[in-house]
C-alpha cells in the first residue's frame, strides 16, 4: 500500500487505507520532530514552492519547516509579491513555477476549487494549503492523528464542530473524512454561518448547546471568518460569546476527557474562553506539533509517487 | 577563457566569447536540473542576497531557486522591508550586506544605471536583476540560450521584437547582445513604444506586423509597462491587441516553425492571443526553465572569479 | 564557564565573565565569517524562527545569515503575514511556533518588555531582537566587540552616545553593559530626547558638543527615531544637524583616533555628516560584519544550553 495520487487537493475522495498510510508515516516523522537534530535527507535536492494567495502564518510556516526538515530547498510566494498583480493568470503563475523544475507547489488561495483546477493542468504535484470555503485536507488530517494519538482510535469516535460552518473549509475536509472513518460528527452553529443542505452528508445538527457537547468526545471549535463574511451578518463578539463560546460552564455539561481542538488562530473571548484554551482539555498546540508531521508525510508520498 | 568580470550588469560590453562560455557552463545546468536531485555543492558556504527593490515573482524565484541548487545560502530582502524607507541611501544598503560577508548581490531596481553605480562602488559581485528602463541581462541570456538550443545556431538569424520596446530593459539588453552575435534584429510597435534613434543601433523598425512577423525566426512580444508609463499614453487593451497583438491570425504569415518567446508575465489576449502562448511554436516555458540554468551558471562564475 | 541562561533578552543583568565569553566566541566566529566556505555545522537540524513585528533590514538579515552559517534551518515571519492580524494573542502566536519544535524564536517588537514577557511563559529559547524603547542587547554585543577589536580593551574607555537617546533601545542596552564593563558613558542630546532620571543609571550628560566629544575614545550616533516620535516634537532636520550633527568641524575638538560608531541605518547629512561617516574613524561597517559573528555567537550558546 502507498499514496499513489500525484496531488493532495481533497478529504473527499481518500479511503479509510490512505489515511491511515498517512497518519503512520507521519507518527514516525513526529518522532524526528522530538529530535535534538530534526532533520532527514528524503526530500535533499527537491525544489518545494509555498505559492500563497492569502496571508498565512501557521500554515505556510508548518509547511516550510517541514520541506526544510525534510531536507528540501524551500521557496516562499506570496500574493503580495506575485505576478499575478501584473495580469497573469493563476493557471501560468504555476506552470511558470513548474517550469522551474519545482517537485511540489503549495497552494493556498481564496477561489474554492482553484486548486484542484490548478492540478488537473499540471504535472507538478500540488498540495491543497486551503481553497476558499473548499477544503483544507492537510489541517484534517493533522486533526485526525491528534485524535488518534490521544483517544487511540477514530471509528465510533462522537465529533462536534462548533461556530462559522459554513465559512469554515476545515470543518468540510473533516466531514468527509471523519464520515469515511465511520466518526459521527454533529454540527452547532447560528443558522447564518450553517451551510444548507449540509444534513445531506450525514452529520446530526444540534439544537443547543447542551446537545452540543454533552456526548462528544472531541469538540472542534471554529472562529468567525470575518474576512469572507458580509459586514451586515457579523454578529457581535459578547452575543456570540455568551450563544455559542465554549465557556468553563459550558465544559461542566461535556464528558472529563473531551478534547478541546481549534484550527486557529483563535480569539480568545470570543469563541474560546482562555480558561478552557489553556485547561487539560485543549489540544490545540498538539494539533501545530502533529501539523508539522502531517505534512512531512504528505510532502513525502508527492515527491516519492511517480 | 573564463568569465572574468566581477559582475554581471549588462549585455553591451560582452563578447562573444563571453556569452558562449556563459551559455555553454548554464547547458550542463540545465541537465542537473532534470535529475531528480537537483541539487550540487558548488556555493556551499557561499552567501547570496536577492536585494529587490520591486516587486517580482519570476526572477527572485529564479535567481533563489538557482543559489539554493549551488548550495548557497540565499537571503531576500524587499523594497517594503528595506532600512530605504528609514532614510538609508542604495549605497549604504548595498555596503551593510556586503559587510555580511555576502559573496553576491543580485539587485532589481527601478532606476536605470543605478545597479552599475552600486558595482562600481563595492567589491561585492553585483548581478543586475533589472534596471529601471535599461537592462535586464540574464533575462537575455536565457533568451539566447532558448534560441540556440531549438535553433542549433545564434548567428544569422532573424528576431523581431513587438511590444512596449521603450519601456523594456529585456529589449535592450537582446539588442547588444543579438547584434554582437550577427543577428538581424527587427523593431515592431506603437510610436509612443519606440525609443527614439533606436535605429542607431543597427536595427531594423518594420512598417507592420507582415512586415514584422514574415521572415522572423523568432518572435519576442513584449507586454504593455502600464507600471512605467503616464497613464494617458496606456492604449486601450482592444486597440492594442487587434494591431499589436500575435493572433493566429497573423502567425499564418509567419514562418511554420518560427519560435514565439515572452518575457513574462503574459497578459492573454492582449499582446498574445491564448491560442498562440499554448501553441507548438511558444518557447515561453522553455525560457523558464533555461532562466534558473543561466542564474546558475552566472552566479557560480562570479563566486569562482578572484 | 558557559552562558547558561534560556534566553537572550537584557544586557542588564549580563555578568562581565558572560560578556567576554560571548565576545570571545563571537572572534572565532568572525574568522569563520572571513573565509571563502563561510559555513558550520553546529546548529545543524535546528529549527530558528525569526519573529519580526517591526521591519527591519539589518538585524533580521544578520540573524538570518548567522542562522544560515550554523547550519539551521532559518524561518521568517514578518508582522504583515501574521496572524495577529486575524486576533490572536502574541503569546499564542509564540506558544504556535514553538509547539512546531522551534528551538529558537528570535523576536522585533514594538512593545517595550513583551520579550521578556514571551520569554517568561515558553519553553523556547527567546532571543530579544529589539523591543520597543527597552533593549537590543545583541546590537550593544557588536558594539562592544568592535570597539574591544579596534582598542585593545574595553574598561576605562571613554564612550559618547550623541542623539535620540530617550527612543533608543541601543543607548540603553549599552549603558547598561558598558557600566558593568567598567566604561566611562557620557550622553549628550536634545532635552527633548532625553530620558528623565538617566542620571541615576551612573552617566555624565554632556552640555554641548565640545564637552560631549572632546575627551571620547568611542562615539556612538543616534538617528532620531521619527517613526517613535509624536510629529510635534520631531525637530527640523538642519537645525538638528547643525546642534547635534557629527560634522568633520565637530571631529576637529576629537581625539584623532576616536572612533565614530552608529547603530544604522545612517542618515546622511542630519546625525553624520558622510565626510565622517566614511572616515578612516568610522567603524559602521565593522559593526555590521561583527554584527553576524556576535548573533552566531548568541544563537550557538542558546541552542547548545539545556
Amino acid at each position: 500500500m502507498t499514496y499513489d495520487k500525484k496531488d493532495f487537493i481533497s478529504t473527499q475522495d481518500l479511503t479509510r487505507e490512505q489515511i491511515d498510510y498517512i497518519l503512520n508515516q507521519a507518527m514516525s516523522f513526529r518522532e524526528i520532530n522530538q529530535r535534538e537534530v530534526k532533520k532527514i535527507p528524503t526530500l535533499k535536492g527537491r525544489t518545494i514552492v509555498n505559492l500563497f494567495f492569502e496571508a498565512s502564518t501557521r500554515t505556510r510556516t508548518s509547511f516550510e519547516i517541514a520541506g526544510k526538515r525534510l531536507g528540501a530547498d524551500v521557496i516562499n510566494i506570496s500574493s503580495s509579491t506575485s505576478s499575478t498583480q501584473k495580469g497573469e493568470t493563476l493557471m501560468d503563475t504555476v506552470k511558470n513555477i513548474e517550469a522551474m523544475a519545482s517537485d511540489i507547489i503549495v497552494i493556498r488561495h481564496s477561489y474554492s476549487g482553484s486548486v484542484k483546477f490548478v492540478s488537473d493542468n499540471t504535472d507538478a504535484h500540488i498540495v491543497n494549503a486551503g481553497d476558499g470555503l473548499n477544503e483544507h485536507p492537510t489541517q484534517c488530517m493533522l486533526d485526525l492523528l491528534t485524535i488518534k494519538l490521544q483517544k487511540g482510535r477514530l471509528e465510533g469516535l462522537n465529533v462536534t464542530i462548533i461556530g462559522d460552518i459554513a465559512h469554515s473549509r476545515v470543518a468540510r475536509s473533516n466531514i468527509w473524512a471523519m464520515k469515511t472513518y465511520g466518526m459521527n460528527v454533529t454540527l452547532f452553529a447560528p443558522p447564518t454561518m450553517l451551510s444548507v443542505g449540509v444534513e445531506a452528508f450525514g452529520v446530526n445538527i444540534a439544537k443547543n448547546m447542551d446537545e452540543a457537547v454533552s456526548n462528544a468526545d472531541v469538540i472542534i471549535m471554529l472562529r468567525i471568518q470575518r474576512e469572507r463574511m458580509a459586514k451586515l451578518l457579523i454578529p457581535s463578539e459578547r452575543e456570540y460569546s455568551k450563544l455559542f463560546g465554549l465557556t468553563p460552564a459550558v465544559m461542566q455539561k461535556a464528558k472529563s476527557d473531551v478534547m478541546v481542538m481549534h484550527p486557529g488562530p483563535i480569539n480568545r473571548g470570543v469563541e474560546l474562553s482562555s480558561v478552557v484554551a489553556d485547561s487539560a482539555n485543549s489540544a490545540i498546540l498538539d494539533q501545530v506539533e502533529n501539523g508539522v508531521a502531517v505534512r512531512m508525510a504528505v510532502l513525502s508520498f508527492l515527491a516519492m509517487s511517480k
